[in-house]
């Protein structure tokens, strides 16, 4: 064998991600496979382990170690996913275990939001600075802090979550439970609801049908100079920027970084956020805390997924 | 000399608290000064300097290193004071170089919610937990992040600041300038305030005139059946069960330490913020997160502060 290589595995609900990485942080291949969710969890981890082992062959490397991004939840500790929504099936399954059988090779897990933090905060627009809130806003919204280079967990592994806490007292139900949510009024799916319920009862020229609605085309209605369509987004950023000022208010950290589908709205999203959360967050120099777009894209879990697996050979 | 000791110096706005404390943590002495903050602070420190003095030719000890508590805003890096509220006259008051210059030890400053922080962290009641958020809720509300037995700092040194987290979207204009700011719902002020405000429409049995309200007596109020003073109480639980419910949804802390002279109200506090902050926070197991009293009372600071100089040590 001529090289020795870590393995990245970003697992999502209709992508996986795998890619391999020499010690020294080289890219040497990379791979996409369908999830294909009904195939079962047992089915669809041999379709990776099987990817794995033909990029090995095919470049002729060693596997020194493999790291995973899942969509939570997840046990960190004992290695498995405990049901994501996204993969019904994969209940209490032993993705750590099962790999480690097959590979004999360290392997470490983490939630797909903490993962994509880490692949940006090593390899993205994080780079560079000390801590990092990562922000990701599709059709939910996730997050993840990172401290000094590590993925902050907290109990129950679950540090970060922005889209759950609570930007509107006496405000909507969340599927989490609680009320008034910043996922109830921001996330991809509650911007596309609250454009439907404004258009129930007022004319919006974007729009033809209510069924072609989502935060997209709310996005590209914007752009268009539709004015029920800015109404939404403007109330869109003023709760992003009590999220997201309230976290760095708490967290102060130098740069939120943000991903996720309505990150690519670019400046049109940036632009007015930051010029919000420099009203909301006044106990620190805020001009000093950089409020940037992820920059790697669908990538950035598989990247983080190769820095776990860094990570568990510096252990 | 037949000891070596380090000093803790908590910088209050009525009063500062001085001790020495063994290598081995063990506390040899303590005194209480008088701010006298009219004296400005070349005076004050001298005070401070003559007190250290006297402790260490009493307990005949040798000095290794001095940690200082001090209200915020400073400048850690350069050991400053930056005109605090509390201490109008100390613009750029070096501190530090001013008490390395008589003592040529190490010495640390901090902010006086970190130092607290600290303090209950190794002293008190977040003893054996692994990351605290510490709030201090009295005239304003402060707060600070201890995560592994470190002080998080963050952009400005100025992390943890809860109370100037948005809880009411749309609320008062706070002291720092935004709006609906946790403080301007839930402080001592703030509740005293409120108690005002609604007194000035309703009647409530237990306040003859307007002059006595403080946050202590809507406390005895509340203890004593009125219902006044309960509606202004129970709105209070709601917005800190909010504001701390998010902090914990980010930050994910084993422990919340609440300290500051609302926190004597105890159950009448905790009981309910506790059960509210179960409702509010679902994305990790909230159970796992103790709501807790600080236990060091007025002496968080002093704790803190000593704990400061022995880290400096370390370093």
């Amino acid at each position: 064998m001529h090289k020795q290589v870590v393995a990245g595995i970003d697992i999502g609900g209709t992508k996986i991600a795998v890619a391999l990485e020499t010690l020294e942080r080289e890219r040497i291949v990379a791979r996409r496979l369908p999830t294909q969710v009904e195939l079962g969890p047992d089915a669809i981890l041999e379709n990776i382990l099987l990817s794995i082992e033909e990029m090995l062959a095919e470049t002729d490397a060693g596997l020194s170690a493999i790291g995973i991004g899942c969509p939570g939840p997840i046990d960190i500790e004992r290695g498995l996913a405990l049901s994501p929504t996204n993969l019904p099936e994969w209940i209490d399954f032993p993705l750590v275990e099962t790999i480690e059988k097959r590979f004999s090779v360290p392997t470490v897990l983490d939630n797909d939001a903490n993962a994509a933090a880490l692949g940006e905060y090593f390899y993205g627009a994080g780079r560079g600075f000390r801590d990092i809130l990562y922000v990701t806003i599709s059709t939910g919204i996730g997050g993840a802090i990172i401290i000094g280079g590590k993925i902050h967990h907290g109990v129950g592994s679950s540090a970060g979550e922005v889209g759950h806490t609570i930007v509107k007292s006496d405000g909507l139900r969340c599927l989490c439970g609680t009320y008034g949510c910043l996922e109830t009024i921001a996330s991809g799916l509650s911007i596309a609801r609250r454009m439907k319920e404004k258009l129930s009862t007022h004319d919006g020229k974007s729009f033809e049908n209510l069924e072609e609605i989502t935060a997209k085309t709310v996005v590209e209605a914007v752009t268009n100079g539709d004015e029920l369509a800015r109404s939404i987004w403007d109330e869109t950023i003023k709760y992003l920027a009590i999220g997201i000022g309230n976290a760095i208010t708490l967290i102060a950290p130098e740069a939120v970084v943000i991903g996720g589908g309505i990150s690519s709205a670019g400046d049109l999203l940036l632009e007015p956020l930051r010029f919000q959360i420099r009203k909301n967050v006044t106990m620190l120099p805020v001009e000093k805390v950089e409020i940037l777009k992820a920059s790697l894209g669908s990538e950035s879990g598989v990247y983080g997924a190769l820095m776990l697996a860094h990570n568990a050979l510096k252990k």
